[in-house]
């Protein structure tokens, strides 16, 4: 199938072709080989300039730096002459920079004069891809997996063009497949599979990139033959360090394991009545001689509440189950955290765990498959998003305790939740390209500004068109805030169609098993967070924990997320709950219809296909927030009585 | 697979092994062999009595009589002498009823003294299977389909043992496959398939069966390569004549077609500008020179509505699509409407078709595999509800006119979307066996009562037992009014889960494009169809749509689905709206759980597997009903703010 290369197409900057630019290599290893192809892969296309190879007084230069960490770089520019030194990948990092520099300056060859020195915020940057072996991709909205299809591998230029793609942003690690590890997937540690994974490996690491497994916990009994999988068992212990001896045999310099254990009914140390500390250290143990590492999920709650119940609250499972075992965990585990504490809404405060863990590893999870935030079918750039997250402060310690500092140092970082298929432009909606491009760029600088970024994916990708660019940078910058406002109001989430998770129903999870629920009534809606609630609030620092539960410094954008407030109550900026309610989903509905016309002004200015294809989709989202906008509000209307200030229709 | 033969088990009632009876079988064809053979399985089962042929003197004497219609019978027996006579499929429906009889009254072959002459009340009584070729049933629950498995076509045991249940209690007519024609089902009426079709179709004829078979009204362009299926063309016409000729040559005796046009899909005559007069009447051109009969569905409604749209009301599409067209249908021609406006809701009005049409032939269909009547995990009895039906007074014609005299005469009947599968028990849940028993002995003769109908299949099936009988008799009779109890109130319909079409979700198709709303806010709750609504009620004859339209004489289980009504309205019982939802979904769950502790009292009484199986099905229905009353208490209470009476726990 044909495809994209998103923002590596490498569009004509001038010509200068004819010209040839002397190289010295001196990087290391197959990483080194990779930038210098790539190299002359954007020198040719920017330019038309090639390459042939020099000595010491080359017009480039690349070279391993062992000074600098693994992805940091040295970058040079001036007339006409670059160097670039990297610790392993850094190299490599230094020439997608150079290319990325030059395009977005937009100048020719001899005009760029840089010096940038960067080593990467976080040490682990992953892609988790959720693809099954089967081919299809659990919560994927861009076609089918490119890995995998009817439970054999899929290793290609595809493959290696994915590599360059997650190299390019600065992703050093990938998952292969689904967390929910079934089927054929629980025999990807088994010679059924070694030959190929070995071949996605090498591109992977040609690229700077550890390639990572997700594994069934269960799996020395399914694929074991023994009777149990208790990590306190000397068969299961035994069995997992044969088959780490095996795997790493076959796969030498696998990153690790990833896993999903005890959550919605996958099997985990639960079962055994052990906890996930000897769960996972009993994994970290087998795995340790080769270097490999556990990272291991914290989405661990009851899937299986009852919504009469108004004492169990979901949002403080993951604090409740991994917060005692602070400390227990090994070195080379990981603990992999959703953001916030339910699952992806589009909006939800931060996870109180990376406040409360002290000694153990953590990843910040997020999810650029737009799961809850419009499926690829809505444009919902979600990198300002990200970006709030990392800038919350937490208030754990003194001296400043951001999310972003608190991931930072070895053995911790990132991981998204990937948004690629096999689709002609990778992610669906063309915009959402950016928030793969995004994720990886902020996950590896987590200084940069979601603005900053989106500029530069839109030159890459789009090339120099003033109009293009700042037409499509207004609709990314806006599309989060956009997309929240017409969906659940106030932090409160859920108000989503049960399984498809796709468009309006207020309800859709108020009566369900799952923990989600507004509480919405005649008079008022939210959740009681507070001590006089479920008393999640006192999961975060004392500090953070007194400004949530005081409705006068609780971020309004959260309200209803840790307070249940009559439709009458006066927000601060002036509108009543049920006012603000309609406000929004008006603006919001509003606003998609005006991103639509937007695009529409970019006929001609855009690429044929391109247009054809972001076109339809912002007519779906313009109709789509419509129905968001008016189901929410006549809901809330039949419920509430109170009609809206301004008399806008609302089908009653 | 092992499984039951249902009500045909014949149990022993009391032993004369050794005993031989003569037999003079003057009965003709095929059926008259299955009448022969019928019989002596019975004495065989219920006495240990053997057959052996006899003359004119002979104990037993089965005899065609052509002065009887098609399934009408006289049946003598006195002092162990007995003689059934029978037109067509009479003569078995003679030996059935006697065996019936027997096993009613409960006595020996010389006790049975009876004098009966019965003729079929509905000239077709048919049953529809929506089984797809994979093998899967759409809206089934009771396994998989025993006619179809991965694109074969099943013949064998169970298809002679499925003629021989369905012909015991009076059905005439099978339509195979489901009337959504999809995929190798189009390809029923090729080489493909005739070989094993003609196997099923003498199987089912031996048992008096007619086999009928749903077909795709493009097969024309699927099937047949043309560019259209536009019912005015001639190549169109000229294809469906030479099909029909293949068709009947290789299918001799096929009753003919199910179809469904222009619904939910499907395609039909409206996608060339045709009415449905003009795509029946081209169906039915093409198969009468071979006695061939198109019956054609009336469900024909806009699945693409506005829920924000208050004028269009689905309830009136049928109507609407169909009465212009009274008159115009050809002879073999029968329109098949459901027997409500909606679809098959535990509770609605009688579709206004049934009296409006004049001029057109009928069939009521009804649905026997429990959809929205709790999926055969709920027993559901729904031979009350039928026969509320049939007994229901459409004011149309003078001299009476209720439903059961409408479909009445030739070309008429009723059909009944079945509920079998290839479970052990065919049914799922054993007791929904007395509905498949129940719809062919109502069809049969429409004076039966449900209580009548349901002491003769208990008998026949658990033998002789007060205890048993009493207790599943108390639960059959009792357990539609409390499924209504705990499902939507007074009519409303529709408070359920989208598309599984199980469990409760009050809001579940309120902002749909099904056309099937409740309107409900904090004041009240119901579609208003009067004049002043949605002018529903116009469609009855005056007399009839004056009673609706009134408050003071619409009745009141009907009384959502005419009337938007404030909560605090004073129904004729003397409570409010609000006040009798809380009562009767407490009502409804309470007795649920007393379903559950009157099958507990039969263990040891039921057979072992038998007990299994039903116990956990009441457990879960127990557990379900309690599900249904807190969601639907809560929801309204948390709308209305009007407290419960009685101050029983809901759940705000």
């Amino acid at each position: 199938m044909e495809y994209t290369k998103c923002w590596l197409e490498y569009p004509r900057i001038r010509s200068e072709e004819g010209r040839t630019l002397t190289l010295q290599n001196l990087a290391e290893g197959s990483v080194g080989q990779s930038a210098e192809k790539e190299l002359a892969l954007g020198l040719r296309g920017l330019y038309g300039i090639g390459l042939t190879e020099g000595g010491p007084e080359a017009a480039v230069t690349l070279k391993t730096d062992g000074a600098l960490p693994d992805g940091g770089y040295v970058l040079h520019a001036a007339k006409g002459s670059v160097t670039v030194r990297g610790g392993g990948a850094g190299v490599l990092y230094g020439v997608f920079a150079l290319l990325r520099h030059l395009q977005t300056a937009w100048c020719g060859w001899d005009e760029l004069t840089l010096e940038e020195e960067k080593r990467p915020s976080n040490d682990l940057r992953l892609l988790n891809h959720w693809d099954n072996l089967e081919g299809d991709i659990e919560r994927g909205y861009s076609g089918r997996s490119f890995f995998f299809r009817d439970n054999q591998i899929l290793v290609g230029q595809r493959t290696v063009d994915y590599a360059r793609m997650a190299a390019s942003c600065g992703v050093n690690g990938v998952v292969l497949n689904n967390v929910n590890v079934r089927a054929a997937a629980v025999e990807l540690i088994s010679d059924r599979y070694y030959a190929p994974l070995r071949r996605i490996q090498e591109i992977l690491a040609a690229y700077g990139i550890r390639m990572y497994l997700s594994v069934n916990f269960a799996a020395p009994i399914s694929l074991g033959g023994l009777g149990t999988a208790d990590p306190l068992d000397g068969s299961v212990q035994s069995w997992w360090r044969e088959k780490a001896d095996e795997i790493w045999r076959n796969l030498p310099g696998l990153g690790g394991f990833l896993v999903k254990a005890d959550s919605e009914g996958q099997p985990g140390p639960h079962s055994y009545g052990r906890d996930q500390a000897d769960g996972a250290n009993m994994l970290a143990d087998a795995i340790a001689p080769h270097g490999g590492r556990v990272i291991w999920r914290c989405f661990v709650y009851n899937c299986q509440q009852d919504w009469r119940d108004r004492v169990t609250d979901r949002a403080r499972a993951g604090f409740d189950n991994f917060m005692p075992l602070d400390g227990k965990f090994r070195d080379n585990v990981t603990l992999q955290i959703k953001n916030g504490p339910m699952d992806f809404q589009v909006r939800e405060p931060v996870s109180p765990l990376f406040g409360g863990l002290k000694h153990t590893n953590r990843i910040l999870e997020v999810q650029i498959a737009q799961e809850y935030t419009g499926q690829q079918r809505h444009v919902c750039y979600l990198i300002p998003w990200f970006k709030e997250i990392l800038e919350t402060d937490l208030m754990c310690r003194e001296g400043g305790s951001r999310v972003s500092s608190l991931i930072a140092g070895p053995n911790q970082g990132m991981a998204a939740v990937a948004n690629t298929g096999d689709d002609p432009n990778w992610t669906g909606h063309d915009l959402a390209a950016a928030n793969l491009y995004g994720f990886g760029r902020l996950s590896y600088d987590t200084s940069l500004t979601p603005e900053a970024i989106a500029r530069e994916w839109l030159r890459q990708t789009y090339g120099r068109s003033p109009e293009v660019e700042e037409t499509l940078l207004k609709i990314l910058l806006s599309s989060w805030h956009t997309y929240e406002k017409y969906n659940a109001p106030l932090g409160i989430g859920w108000m989503v169609v049960p399984e498809t998770h796709y468009g309006p129903s207020v309800d859709g999870y108020e009566y369900s098993r799952w923990g989600t629920y507004h509480r919405a009534d005649r008079n008022g809606l939210g959740v009681d967070r507070t001590a006089r609630g479920t008393g999640y609030c006192g999961q975060y620092a004392p500090a953070l924990a007194a400004i949530y539960a005081d409705l006068e410094t609780c971020p309004e954008e959260l309200v209803l997320f840790f307070h249940h407030l009559p439709y009458t109550y006066m927000l601060k900026s002036g509108v009543t709950v049920i006012q603000h309610i309609y406000d929004t989903h008006f603006e919001g509905a509003s606003e998609a219809e005006a991103f639509l016309r937007m695009v529409e002004g970019l006929e001609g200015k855009l690429p044929e296909d391109v247009y054809r294809r972001m076109h339809a989709r912002f007519v779906h989202q313009a109709r789509h927030a419509r129905e968001w906008c008016d189901v929410i509000n006549s809901y809330f209307l039949r419920l509430s009585g109170i009609q809206d200030d301004k008399g806008r229709p609302i089908y009653a």
